[in-house]
Formats: structure tokens, C-alpha cells, sequence
């Protein structure tokens, strides 16, 4: 097997807490009885594209893996190996994890909430260690270089995804092995913003949808050829759009 | 961290092929409805001891997978990494895969029946290459040691299993991890076999309940320090004499 390699991006589906409009972050909530149905349907796409994934990597939150379980159960390819890593986690939203969207938007203001949701290098306020949903003494990241984070921004988490890319996910590819990445509307982001070379101020405008899989044909030096491709390109479409909108509720 | 290490091995749940009472082997069915019962039983059972499994090892076949993702998720530990080896399969059954048991033993008798099911060293015979129920061409099989088995007997069992749990398995052990083994009724006897020093006669006499954690406290040359002990004994002894009696429909 040679390049041109593929990979495949998908995010979780519709989680508990984006059903309650709440900020999760690192917070490990599971999928809504929506984000079930999604992660099938998620399966089915990859089955009649013909997309047969070879290994499998998630974050280590419940919401991407129960998608991933999902998805390649009805694919019939729960047997491939699978890698988890933290740095595929979403970005860590610091203190306003476990807040209403709506309600911080009221208290803050448009300007302010737009600047914690989509600025590409101003992080939220840090989580003290003691808040409920801090994850600084969550057993799943002893062990992970540094420390737990507090807060991230988008800028935080393309440095702690990117270098796991290239460790891990090209090492893969390079073996001609179809990767399926499953991960979160940040960490996602972030990997796009590499592979199609978005700039720091257009990156804000980029919104994934969940549970259609993004595909992208990779060069050699896992370059996209073309433009990565939803298998479902018009519920991605409504699907960013509903992204876009959160929060307005 | 360090001994007495923990090790915990389930045995899948019941799957489509048991309920029909068909020889299953490397046929890669899925769990029945009450097989994701008893996995998710087998979750609960592990919260209620206190068990946290820190890495997962399971077979690649689709019902120990199964099982151990709903048991893991019941535990909300989906996140542990997870390791999978054809060398944790079930017994590969032969000639006899897809076949009734229950015909199996009229047609064949008792003696013969018995030799199939329990004889130590004597496999079945082969399953032919282009059998609708051989792996001889399964991608998941691509790359192992060797050719894929056509048949197998316990004694080939453990000689693919053993050299697996000494490389990878009692590595993690020896790192103080908890280790969950997922998968079969033969290759978990296998193991046993090996940790509880049981006779090639006497282990024809024994049978892993399905659904139901079987934990091991080791020492630090990974024998056990008593005896395993199943975490719902009454259950467990119920299960083995039903798998004692299957056949006998």
C-alpha cells in the first residue's frame, strides 16, 4: 500500500450536556439518545462509501468512544487496533465548564462569549483544581506529560494535538492504513486548520458538524489532495450552520 | 504500585450462535439480547467489588469486544487502552464451525461428540479453505504468525495464548495494572489451565460461566495466591453446569 493515503475525521455526536446547551470541555458526559443515532448513521455512511477503517484513534472521553464503538459496530469493524490519547481530547473550556451557554452569554455579553468560544489564542478563565468539573485529579491523565490543563485555547490544543499527528496518526497512514480519527469539534479544528492551511483569523468561521465523516486523500507528505469531503454533504452543512448558532437559545 | 497483582477474566456474554446452539468457533456472530445483559451485569458486578480495570486486552472477535465495551462503559472506564490479539480467540472449531450441536451429536455419538468438544489434543478436522465459515481469508487475519488455523484443540489453544500473556499480558500485571481479559470459553480455560496447574485430563472438566468476572490476586511470578474467585459464585456454578450440558438439547 502507498500514498494517496486516507483519513477519516469524525466528531461525536449530540451529547447529554449539548442537549442542556452546557459548556463541557474535558467534562465526560455521554452521548444523547440523538448521538447514538448518530454514531450508527455515522457507520452506515462509511459502509456505503466503502470506507473500510484500519485503526481507530480516540481521545479518552466516553463521548468520542461510545461514537467509535458505534460507528464501527454497524461497520462490522470493531476487531481493528485501537489508540486513545488526552490529545485528541476537545479543548478544555477551564471555568466555564458546566455552564449554560445561554446564560453566560446573557451575563457576558455577545463580544465576550464569542471571544471564549471561537478566539484563536484567549483562553476562558482557568477552573480552580477544587471545581467539580476540574479534571486535575481525574485518574485517566495521571501520567500525561505536563500538567492537567486549566483552561485551553485553540492555540493550546493544535500544540498538544499536532505533536501526536505526526508521532502516532502519520506513522499510520504512512503504513497505508485508513485512519479514522474520532475526536471533538476542537481538536478537530485544529487538525484542519493544519491540513488545509487556514490562518489563525479564518479558523473561527470553521465549524464541524457531528457524526458525518470527513474524508481526506493525503500526498505523501500527508498533504490533502483536494478538498477533505463530508459523506453526507448537506446534513453537514445544516449541521455546521446548527454549530455556528449555539448558544443563541 | 506493585504485587499482588489483579487480573480479571470474563468470558463474552451469550451470543446469536449459542442461543441456536451452533458450533461458533472463529465465526465472528454477535452478542444475543441476553448477552449484552449479562456484559453489562458483568460491568455492574466490577463497580460493586471495586475493580478498576486499568488496561483491557480482548480477543478480535466481535462479541468479546462487545463485552467488554458495555461492561467498561457500565463502569464508565471506556477510556483505559486497549489491546487485541487473534491469540485471545476461541478455539478454532473446524469442520464443526456453523454446524448443530445438537445434530453434531446424533450423527456423530456421544464418544465422538465428547473427543470434539474436550479432548485436550485432538482437534476437529479442518474446515476447508473456501468453507463459507473459514477465516482462511479474513483481513483481520492478514499479518499473523503463521497461516490462519483450520482447526484447533485445546493444546494449540495454549500454544498460541501463553507466549501473548507472557509478552504483553504479565507485562502490564508486572507495571501494577489491573488487567481485563475479554474473551472465550477456550481460551480463557486455556489460561486457567496454565494459572491454576491443571492436568491435561482434569481440565476437560472445566467451564467458564459466560458474563461473569473471574479475578485472580498473583504473585510477583504471576501465580495465583488462592483461588480464583468469580464475583457472583452462585451464578458462575449455574452458568458452568450449563455449559457443561450444551449440546444436550
Amino acid at each position: 500500500m502507498s500514498e494517496p493515503y486516507t483519513l477519516v475525521l469524525l466528531r461525536h455526536g449530540n451529547s447529554d450536556w449539548n442537549q442542556k446547551n452546557l459548556f463541557t470541555g474535558w467534562v465526560d458526559v455521554r452521548l444523547s439518545d440523538q448521538g447514538v443515532a448518530e454514531a450508527k448513521r455515522a457507520g452506515d455512511l462509511l459502509v456505503e462509501a466503502g470506507i473500510e477503517a484500519d485503526v481507530l484513534y480516540t481521545s479518552v472521553l466516553t463521548r468520542a468512544i461510545q461514537t467509535a464503538n458505534l460507528a464501527l459496530e454497524v461497520a462490522d469493524r470493531l476487531w481493528i487496533p485501537v489508540k486513545r490519547s488526552w490529545r485528541l481530547n476537545e479543548r478544555h473550556y477551564g471555568a466555564l465548564q458546566g455552564k449554560d451557554k445561554a446564560q453566560t452569554l446573557a451575563e457576558y455579553g455577545q463580544e465576550q462569549f464569542m471571544t471564549w468560544r471561537r478566539s484563536f489564542d484567549v483562553p476562558p478563565p482557568p477552573i480552580a483544581g477544587d471545581d467539580e468539573y476540574s479534571q486535575a485529579n481525574d485518574p485517566r491523565y495521571v501520567g500525561i506529560d505536563g500538567e492537567v490543563p486549566a483552561t485551553e485555547c485553540l492555540k493550546d490544543v493544535i500544540a498538544r494535538m499536532l505533536p501526536y499527528w505526526e508521532s502516532d496518526i502519520t506513522v499510520d497512514l504512512a503504513a497505508g492504513k485508513t485512519v479514522l480519527v474520532t475526536a471533538h469539534g476542537n481538536s478537530l479544528r485544529a487538525l484542519v486548520k493544519h491540513l488545509d492551511d487556514i490562518s489563525d483569523d479564518e479558523i473561527s468561521e470553521l465549524n464541524i458538524p457531528t457524526g458525518i465523516p470527513l474524508v481526506y486523500t493525503l500526498d505523501a507528505d500527508f498533504r490533502p489532495i483536494g478538498a477533505g469531503r463530508y459523506l453526507d454533504p448537506e446534513a453537514a452543512a445544516a449541521g455546521a450552520a446548527a454549530v455556528a448558532a449555539q448558544g443563541k437559545k
